[in-house]
């Protein structure tokens, strides 16, 4: 079915051909043959701002399509980026960084896994555990972290577990094996057999002591069996018998008073552009930005692991192909995204994103206790969700609006801790025994999310926070002492800013332009953010340094294209954050500007049993609510919730009848 | 239907015939003719839970049922309580509580009501509103609140407002007429009548002012009429053709591995008892406990506002009749409740309590990224809930549990907010106009949930605060400064305690006489609390005074039967909180003793015009999660999710051909 043939959107994902002229384009430009060059990630290079608002709101030309390269020229071990003008077929910029590390590519990946299982070193360390026959090794290479300022090789370090099963979803993090060797990707040497401690401190035992059999810990139904299922979870199913109530053209999306480009990254998986209202503009665009995952263990090893899941892997370039009756319950959508391979030729990868209606419950409700009349509208949701798989783990990231203009981010943490080996009956503080001879080390998940407004079609936003502030007792104002006001306090500099729930502060989007008829307050929405501990690590730490960003709940900076990434743009081995603090350093004025609103936030993963082998979701959730940017309710206007249409059904249950406690 | 005659389980809510005959042998005790009391309140007195537990888990006998009854002497000011035991039709306790007001009872609600509306002064200062002939005065009687020690009259204070339309959901909520009478409910005298403020301070005007007509916001669908509807809200149902996964014996409740019994009193509404999981003890007994409401505005009489809608109303004699269709979607179990009528005879409130199952997305998931294969879970939760309307607002509390063996309780706020008039064109510090001539005072609500463990079948629990601490840099064992650990505290004086997110403090429950096998830990439970602004009134005000459960998040004692009020027993007119911080104060032992957990929380309500005519809801939800409680993922046995069981539909969409950008 072929409905029509257009121009892409602007702010709409590289579409296929577009990827593939991208590359080509550059091969021509480098005079490369295709074999000289390897192609890591080939993304949308947004359109300046003012070019995009220039074209949606003006009517003005439509941007010209730009790609933004990440590639490697073989034989060298230097990052190159460029920035292809497909619309011209021009590349405007191409430069090398020989400075950074790129983020991991699967290509590599491969490498470095098999180079690892296959050198004769790790074969010789393996041989010293006395796996049992049927064992089949495998590793999972992780970016190496950092913990040397002058270290410029390009390093993985190989974590390596032990499946004790054909079965393809043998969980062999159960059988974390001690040893963690490190691989140059460029040279695919060997640079460390680092083996792993098995107590409380960093040393290792002298000799590597043979594997001490435990049953491994499964979550296969193929392995489990079926008697291992409890029996009594019946079928519960959703259906829409008129349809969705979304309408979708190509990345544009239409639902209830909603309408949004439907972007996508490799970096960021989904993301918002254009996010109206009622056809008001709420924001020009709402992403996950980065997010980093230190670990609390001072062993080394383990002192780098500190992942940076958007910017070393990408949510987008993980993001699973999502399927039918299992991601998502009723009438789902699903989109596409491209990726290169390495030869610069676009690959689908199917299903990434997808896009359903959901049910939560009542979204307002109110009786009239003088007659029992009742009026109550649904919590109507429309859910757009991916999952991202990086190695173990699993990050499903969902943006979630609803009917009352409430724009909701929301993280649920799942898939498999990052397990290391333990020597058996022992404990140890930086971590938490989740099954036998397996050690879940406690961890920060801090994930930082962008919301750049556009709030009421105007370009000069500003944040402010509210405190809520006791107004001391007094006998002429405030005699009962129970007065309390709200303070508000623009925010003029740029920089992080703390969240203080003594003060329930809440930081607030205006635009100041605006004033609301019915409040007389400027228009403006809040942001119920998600408090959290902040990274814990110390001010001189490379957790630290590298992810800044991660050190302040809220964050504001003035605007400038390409500004995405809250830890800066290569993050893998990264000696420090090149994100929002140093942007927040040029000082500028934020009031009454293009301002950007960020918001870091987390969970302390204090590892438990109960998370292994998969872990139970932990759910993060903030929300954008409009505060007297409506005049009233913006869900007064959804039909009430009606029996016709809902179709519940009563269940029937034998009345019981309590025997009378005898005559009185 | 008549399935089985039995006796009630000792913690069921009454049954109609127990209500009968506990009214009935306090009149023969009483020696009364039924016309010469009034009764107020007829709810279950639990037994003694070391009775219980004896009867629960050692065969012991059944406990004697008892109610705990209110009532009112006619001719008298004096409220009477009694503790009547049904099984044996004997008057075990029956005093008088000279010194305490107490909850709100339907009928002398509706004398004031009307006493309010027929009063001469009270027509004579409506009369100068000068209102439309079609404009209907009514009025809400709300609890007086308190401003001085000495007084000892059952006050209300009627809260008027004008209706512009016969239709039974005129939002007169909308009209709030600036006068706000004061009526004695013995007497039903007028005992002031108290004009309101129109501007910011307490000043009124020197002559009511004829009202300005506004047009007032309305919500009632009546009155907007079809075309003010959107009209793509296509319909969605949730089916489930097998049934739901729950079973209902009388007030047993079976669900996957959880059982419990679900209780039900008309001040808390739903109460779950005897909580277990896999057929091990969680928790003896949860309940919402508590709440209140104050009012940031300085003005008379709104300093006194400050309801207590457990303890002046009961969330359980103020719940709705839910309805199919409405309040919730899909295979709905009703659980009626039984009030008592003035006489003592039992009514029954029909569909008090709902219970349904629902998807809440995934559940837990994981993708071998070797291979693609993916076991997800679905998150399936069972949802016991009721809505509660005190007066003009709404609140919806639910108990949640899901397959992780995690409970959840969730409170979402909606209604109408409480509104006050204002002079046209003006603003005041004290909250939000939400509409032409309608303030909305700020104000918070702040809740208690009462936690009673019982960890794995053990009375003795600790509770502990666990805190995420740094570990200071140190070249031989902490060399790159990332490592932290969790600091356990156990919690050994009773009294409140604070949150520290800067510490991700957590509260735990610990049976430290059960060590998990995996973790070598004490098995528990955690709190993942609702972290919120405590009540901000100082401690020299009736609202503090009246409220200190709100002044700290997590308070601790230990347990004593009948102790389950935050606030104390009689909260309407309380001069002072007689609840936590006074059985705090008896310094018992609380380590490894019969301890409570109580979680204060609530949300600050600095109100929108979104809020308005019925405000979109405002959820919180707190979490209880196993910790080294199981050897693995609770969840790991429930079947993954297909689509053969959830029958998803593709939504199929013309595939888009973006025109090529050309030849390369």
């Amino acid at each position: 079915m072929i409905s029509s043939v257009q121009a892409p959107h602007p702010l709409s994902p590289l579409h296929a051909n577009e990827v593939y002229r991208a590359s080509q384009t550059l091969l021509q430009h480098l005079r490369c043959a295709k074999d000289q060059v390897r192609f890591k990630v080939i993304d949308l290079a947004e359109p300046p701002k003012h070019l995009c608002l220039i074209y949606l709101y003006e009517n003005g030309p439509v941007p010209d399509r730009k790609a933004r390269i990440y590639f490697h020229r073989k034989n060298t071990t230097t990052l190159s980026v460029a920035i292809v003008n497909i619309t011209r077929s021009a590349v405007e910029k191409d430069y090398d960084v020989p400075d950074a590390q790129g983020a991991v590519d699967w290509v590599e990946y491969e490498l470095v896994h098999n180079a690892c299982l296959e050198h004769p070193d790790v074969k010789a360390e393996i041989a010293k555990l006395k796996l049992p026959p049927n064992a089949k090794v495998l590793n999972d290479p992780w970016a190496y972290g950092t913990d040397d300022r002058n270290e410029r090789r390009r390093l993985f370090q190989c974590y390596m577990y032990a499946a004790l099963s054909d079965d393809p979803e043998a969980n062999h993090y159960s059988i974390p094996l001690p040893l963690a060797p490190v691989f140059d990707a460029h040279t695919l040497e060997l640079v460390a057999l680092e083996c792993l401690p098995m107590g409380e401190t960093a040393e290792l035992d002298p000799e590597t002591e043979p594997w001490e059999p435990v049953k491994p810990v499964e979550y296969s139904a193929g392995i489990l069996g079926p008697d291992a299922f409890r029996k009594d979870v019946k079928p519960l199913q959703v259906s829409q018998p008129q349809g969705p109530s979304f309408m979708i053209t190509d990345h544009y999306i239409e639902w209830q008073k909603w309408s949004f480009i439907l972007g996508w990254t490799l970096r960021e998986g989904p993301v918002l552009h254009d996010i109206k209202y009622d056809n008001r503009s709420l924001f020009y665009r709402v992403s996950m930005s980065e997010m980093t995952v230190p670990y609390g263990d001072p062993r080394s090893p383990y002192h780098r692991k500190q992942a940076f899941d958007l910017g070393d892997s990408g949510f987008g370039l993980t993001s699973n192909t999502l399927s039918l009756g299992c991601d998502c319950l009723g009438h789902i959508a699903y989109f596409n995204g491209i990726r290169t391979s390495p030869d610069g030729l676009p690959v689908t990868m199917p299903n990434v994103v997808c896009m359903h209606e959901v049910d939560d419950g009542i979204g307002w409700k109110h009786t009239n206790f003088r007659n029992g009349k009742t009026s109550v509208v649904r919590d109507r949701k429309l859910v757009i969700q991916c999952t991202a798989t990086v190695a173990n783990y699993e990050y499903i990231l969902a943006f979630v609006l609803d009917q009352a203009a409430n724009l909701h981010i929301e993280l649920r943490a799942t898939g498999i801790v990052s397990t290391m080996p333990i020597r058996p009956h022992t404990n140890v503080p930086w971590g938490t025994v989740v099954a036998p001879g397996v050690l879940a080390v406690n961890h920060q998940h801090l994930f930082c999310a962008r919301i750049d407004p556009f709030l009421d079609g105007g370009r000069e936003n500003t944040i402010v926070h509210e405190d809520c502030i006791p107004v001391p007792q007094d006998s002429s104002h405030n005699p009962s002492g129970c007065a309390f006001k709200v303070h508000t306090t623009p925010i003029t500099k740029p920089g992080g800013y703390d969240l203080d729930l003594a003060k329930n502060r809440t930081y607030k989007i205006l635009n100041e332009a605006r004033i609301n008829p019915i409040s007389g307050q400027v228009v403006g929405y809040k942001l119920h953010p998600i408090p959290s501990q902040m990274l814990m690590m110390g001010a001189e730490t490379f957790n630290y340094r590298r992810g800044v960003f991660a050190t302040k709940p809220i964050w504001v900076t003035k605007y400038r294209d390409d500004e995405l990434w809250a830890a800066g743009e290569f993050t893998n081995q990264s000696r420090e954050d090149t994100g929002l603090a140093r942007w927040a350093a040029r000082g500028e004025g934020v009031r009454n500007e293009d301002v950007v609103l960020w918001h870091s936030f987390g969970v302390m993963h204090v590892t438990r049993p109960e998370d292994f082998p998969v872990m139970p979701n932990e759910k993060m959730s903030m929300v954008l609510k409009p505060v007297s940017f409506f005049e009233l309710n913006p869900s007064n206007d959804v039909p009430r919730s009606n029996q016709q249409d809902n179709q519940s059904t009563l269940h029937q249950r034998a009345a019981y009848q309590v025997c009378r406690v005898g005559p009185i």
